[in-house]
């Protein structure tokens, strides 16, 4: 059976003495195993990182963005071998991992402006003669955790901005779909990129815990659940480290009653069941306001739901294919359960798919559940599957307030055709990503990736201009030239 | 006896349970008594800020930004007043005083632009008829916990930009000399600011507590010594808050050997006694390269160092004043002996100074150390007094080796005239501010204030454009307009 | 009889060999008179300015601001007298005045943010220890020339801004209304500003041909009509000088049928009529699409207009005042003519306003006319007088049809309640300045303010940031540093 | 004989009723032919860049750049192609073209950050509920017209540029050499650039008179001579268009008595006689200060050019080629002759060099010139050719004052080891380009370029961030929704 190991210093490195099971979540059978690796390991790769970073800390900015430009063109050659390895581990149906890759390929499209991104400060004359300038030097050994739902497109967020920094870079992906963002990671170094700059580990939380702990480590980007993220941003702090942890979100829409409803219902599928919902930006909450936008927002989802079809990774015509684990799966379920036994209508039933030939799939098909109230668990807790909830409000303050009132605040989205109204709602709404007639509003690569309240702990957000700021670090320097005689003609001496 | 008390939603309150003194230090008498607020108070303080949110954020920034262009009049105005009281209370020389408000002034100034600070970024057709922006929204209330070393300055760093950002504000001054920071804060409020947008609480860990785990503070900013920036950070991180934590130093100058040595002189002077080297900027190492440099320095200094005159407050021919307490007095007299004790040479020795009628002040006089070595303890730790120690060294990579051992990173110096020795060292040194033949190279207002390794905790550093970021909160926006039409000239009407 | 000179060196200059007449426009009456410089006049202005230069581009950026700091402060104070010259030359209400005046200061409060405005861009590594670096530089002697119809603004958006960013200036007022522009550079020199850094000459073509082809020149700024825009831009281009040259105006707006018609009524009264129209950002077409839109438009503006009162400037309740000349009154009364002899209907006829105790003032009565189309000469052409003209289409793209073909392209508007129509208008339109329900879309001062088309002549935009740029020459300094052996501890010699 | 055409709405068009010799300058025989475009078909090229406006303005930026991303690609892929083009017509040697084509490419890979360098500028609330916000639209048809001695770079500066903001464009490049220059449009195209975007016409005067008259196009940019760059930017002024016009330029190096000799000499040999010295960043005046450094920097260039070998441009071991015609070989010879005439001192005579087998080739022979005084014609006229010439000074003040009096302001550099000669230098120069050590201080391409004095006409230098703004049109908008009771869910109606 297939192992998959770790890249260090350039090099993979397989030996392992845990392993753990990758499965093939669309036929439940185990297909390859990862190697977890222990405290050792993973200060192997801190340790080529280190010694890696002083001369690519010092190589030019163009030079390292060079590195980039070649990475974007063997990433899309190799688009179809990448899909096709999270479609294996993940599920994602191909064109679903397309975009995903589409959106990591942007991050790196974004890195390759290094040399513009990475500009100080220069102020002249800020005494007489005094001049004073901020350069933005990289940190050191940079260390990311990334989930497994987007294996390709996490990583990259991180890692080719972080390094075109001039960082040194210690993944730890997600060891449920690993093979790819390994893949990705060695056609980095097909593109130019050192040995020692990029390293992956994978592994369990023994080795997420030395990437925490160890003094090397300058800073750590994570994404995963807001648990995890806590635990990862009190953990990094409490060593002394800067840290983005980002975490788990319950996505609302406000449906308005001016709203263009087919536009809305065809956004709405896409938005809620693209990617099984195991998406942080995943639209699970819709809100309708007033009982007749509601009445027909679920009468017209009932309807287009009819055509959406679950299945294996590879066959084109799904929409998309099975949650991560059948741990999950089940969870998943549990919620549907609990919705319905809080009182809630199960509109349109996922529970129990019929997948031919694929009957040990951990599938969940699409779920619309109507009168969710705020008091359901099913409503408080993120459900991470393809499930969307119709909650029912008199007014659009009461809504906002909703939303407001919500631990998390990663994205959100209002349809509606009016200005004031749209202008009203991304103003004040407590919510870091925010869509107008746009149910998933994933900032561009040009601009930042971050929620508000419990959905990210840190100043800033991830990838963009924020992912510049928090992988390089301010340095002043002010310059005063006492004059030494040179200029005007008078010759000097040494002290003697 | 002249109690100072707190300043809660405009209001002055006084009432306490529980007082500390405040010292003349000059003298050594107490002069007031300050009131240590209980978790009430600060919760109090906490719910007047929170309140006043909504409408302080919806203000314009123009308008936010005028209270500003007053306040600056104001303290410009009642300039001599503050340093008389800074004096009072800390002791540093009036011309001291007034350099300080002057600093703390131009961070007021920086603030006046906050219209132009607070700009986002706008991008047009991010897909096809899809525009994004960022907006910078205030968090919402912040905390400010400063030390005693620049009661007016360290506090204008943090309120004036965090307020015009559009945040509300608590703020914990030192408890030590609280006047100046109060009056500050009434000043403000003078020149327009709405009531319980900036609240001050005096207190200690037990305020200071409340506010890194009240649920209502968004973000802390603090300046002290590393081993409480430490406790701040990690316990503001455990409780979710942005947080940036501003700690201890131990800078070092490299003097050359081709270096204006009279110069280097005349700056090491101001920048290693003024304000009793009671400051995170305080130059408070020499590293000489080389022994004649060394001894050109050491036999310069001593002469240099028979000018400067010990001293009470009002008298300007003063160079500086009183360290802060009787327990630091001893602690820095305590230093001076351990490097003795160690083998290092004390060339002057400021151990006793004699202040005729301020017998009972906590003066501790000029002292100048040579011969100190590495595992001193004296050179270890931060003095944070009238204490200057050279280090001889036989190279500048020596020099330079030795500054990035060492655990503080916040500012540092090189004294030479050549550009490439300067060059090198502001790239290599890992030093957060960087002086070159500028001996406290504190970043203009415009620029921003930060060290490196464990002189600062977080990923923005203090005020000018990091502040900015750190005090407001990045928000995308992703917008399309599904026809509704209007522009088309067909009517519309609601769904039905 | 009152003689209005130049202000040259900070020195009042008043000897003159020609004169002109100032009026009264609310009486007819001639109040003072106005020198007009020769060529050496303005040869002298110039003279001042080159040698102010140098002492004034080498003070700091910070000193620099704080003149203006101090110069917004002695505005405010000196408003209300500021605001009487403007009435009594120019001839708006006081209310109207101190808008322009706000407006005006809005540009001061901008440039004391010159410190920041002025960074530069610092890049590490462009190349293996090569540094490079672009500073923005202050010109030399700036001119600008400006028109009566905002003594006190329109300079305020250059002199302030250039100033600031090091330059030193010789401005042309209009001789129409020269007394508030002169006293507001008195008041300048009282807030600490250096002699001969700013210079007032009074004066006609003769002293502007000396402004667009002296070659101590370097840059000239220009507001006024279209015609005097071209001469201004091809002379000053022809002599090597850089030149931005603002032009006229046709300013439409457009009402969509589902505009809230009362607010486009209340906010095209103060947008068409105030000050008499005389505004290059006046709005003087309403585009209307349908004739029910149109219909209530007219019938609205109709009922609105009853109540507003034309009049002399220090009476509040007035709305607006006379025009500037009795030329310009009959060139007004003119256009309202034509328009008729070409089939408009007028609809509220202001060619002969009552003004009790005025009767030679030059007035014209707000003017409405409905049934305008896009071959009179009343449209094409910039009336600038209180005049708003109604024309009717079927279509929104009819509409904007008329605005991207007419030759000018300063502001635009419209009035609609729809996201769509919004940002389609907003994206499309070839106008410079666009308002969303917003009629007169004249940018704040720290966005930049410029036309399309016709409008303006030239790369960048006035005041804000497009203002720092045209103010300032790029620098951009690429610095290597050979090894002199100082580091090295080698010492060197110097070739002997 | 192979004839050279246009490339105008992706098609290749060659007749033509006027045709030039295109020459081999190594051996002085015509290779080909070039059309000269008339009128008529440069107007079709305008009007073929018209018809392709409106979709490439509206194709999102991030697909414009990866129209971009493929361009560097193939460019990187075809440079041994291009650069053979280039020397069979310009004559430079093979790593010389290479050189060239890589800062062309630098140019692209800046342009692939179109998205992020084309953000606007947005402000919340700059009055209550009103939001305003900067965008910068292209402006339509843009024309370049650039010179011979960089067929490849020079016109890469401006299309990539200028095309990835959206705009169109109409190149005429040098009639000279333009077999690179077409062959590089077409690679555009087949990496995806729509047909009319890009158009290249040849031609002369007739061609050059065209677009800057015709109304369609709105901005020129300009690279050549200094006469002529002046009628450009008058010309184009007078038709209202924004205009950038670089022309000549005479730099020289002040070598300070400090400088690292060897490392100065070795410098100017590349920056002096590379690419024969026709270079408007060419170094061909050295001013040494003090005579002894001037003795020893005569003398070792002197024995540094001894190495230098002039050709063919194919054989790698030349290290120039010829110049561009047999007219201007004859002047860059008079030139010398008048030097000599006027008393300098002709140390290294390069006219009359033999070059084996190409002895009807256009050559100069590496020359330097000792004793040449600022009223020499040689000294104050631009050579373009392979002439060193130094002017020996007693002070750096008097060196800056040479350089301060010329005419041109393009490039300069100083050679010095000491930090305070530097800063004053760089401070002070009048000069657009400065170099510290740095021979040719042509700004990388995420900088921008551009001359002083009459060395440029117009606001912004080119290429670079100056690039995006001189291909952009600021447009401002402002917004304000009145509310429509959509979101009070008040049910709203029409106007009827």
């Amino acid at each position: 059976m297939n192992t998959i190991g770790h890249l260090i210093n350039g090099q993979l490195v397989s030996t392992a003495q845990r392993m753990q099971d990758v499965f093939n979540p669309a036929t439940g059978e185990v297909s390859k195993q990862v190697a977890l690796a222990p405290k050792e390991t993973v200060e192997d790769a801190i340790a080529a990182a280190q010694a890696a970073f002083p001369a690519w800390r010092d190589t030019p900015p163009l030079k390292r963005a060079r590195v980039m430009f070649r990475f974007k063109e063997l990433l899309e050659q190799n688009a179809d071998k990448i899909c096709e390895m999270i479609g294996q581990e993940h599920g994602k149906i191909c064109h679903d991992a397309a975009g995903e890759l589409q959106r990591g390929i942007e991050n790196v499209e974004f890195a390759c402006g290094a040399p513009e991104l990475l500009k100080g400060e220069f102020s002249k004359n800020v005494g007489p003669n005094i001049d004073s300038w901020s350069e933005f030097q990289p940190l050191g050994v940079v260390a990311g955790i990334t989930p497994f739902n987007f294996p390709a497109m996490v990583p990259m967020w991180m890692f080719p901005l972080a390094i075109v920094c001039g960082n040194t870079f210690v993944l730890k992906p997600s060891e449920r779909d690993p093979s790819s963002t390994l893949y990705i990671a060695q056609l980095l170094h097909e593109a130019g990129l050192p040995e020692g700059v990029l390293n992956v580990v994978n592994g369990d939380k023994e080795a997420v815990d030395v990437l925490l702990t160890d003094k090397r480590v300058q800073a750590v980007s994570f994404v995963g659940s807001t648990p995890i993220a806590e635990y990862i941003y009190a953990t990094a702090s409490a060593n002394g480290k800067r840290c983005q942890a980002l975490g788990g979100a319950k996505n609302h829409a406000i449906v308005m009653p001016d709203a263009d409803m087919d536009n809305a219902v065809n956004q709405l599928l896409g938005a809620a069941f693209g990617s099984s919902g195991e998406r942080c930006m995943a639209l699970s909450v819709a809100v309708a306001v007033g009982d007749e936008a509601a009445d027909t927002l679920v009468a017209k989802m009932q309807a287009a739901m009819k055509n959406l079809t679950v299945g294996e990774y590879s066959d084109k015509n799904n929409d998309f294919g099975p949650v991560i684990t059948r741990a999950h799966q089940q969870k998943v379920v549990g919620y549907i359960n609990s919705a319905e036994a809080d009182g809630a209508t199960v509109i349109v039933d996922g529970r129990e798919p019929s997948i031919s030939g694929y009957e040990n799939g951990f599938f969940v098909g699409a779920t619309l559940i109507d009168g969710v109230t705020p008091t359901m668990q099913s409503y408080q807790e993120e459900i991470f599957g393809p499930v969307l909830q119709v909650v029912r409000v008199a007014t659009m303050e009461e809504a906002m307030q909703l939303i407001n009132d919500h631990e998390y605040g990663n994205g959100t989205c209002i349809f509606t055709r009016d200005g004031e109204a749209a202008r009203y709602f991304s103003t004040h709404i407590q919510v870091g990503m925010v869509g107008i007639n746009v149910p998933l509003p994933v900032p561009v690569a040009y601009h930042s990736f971050g929620g508000w309240k419990r959905s990210l702990f840190g100043d800033l957000h991830a990838y963009g201009p924020d992912g510049v700021r928090f992988y390089t670090r301010r340095k002043t320097i002010t310059q005063r030239w006492p004059s030494s005689g040179v200029r005007e003609g008078v010759s000097f001496a040494f002290p003697s």
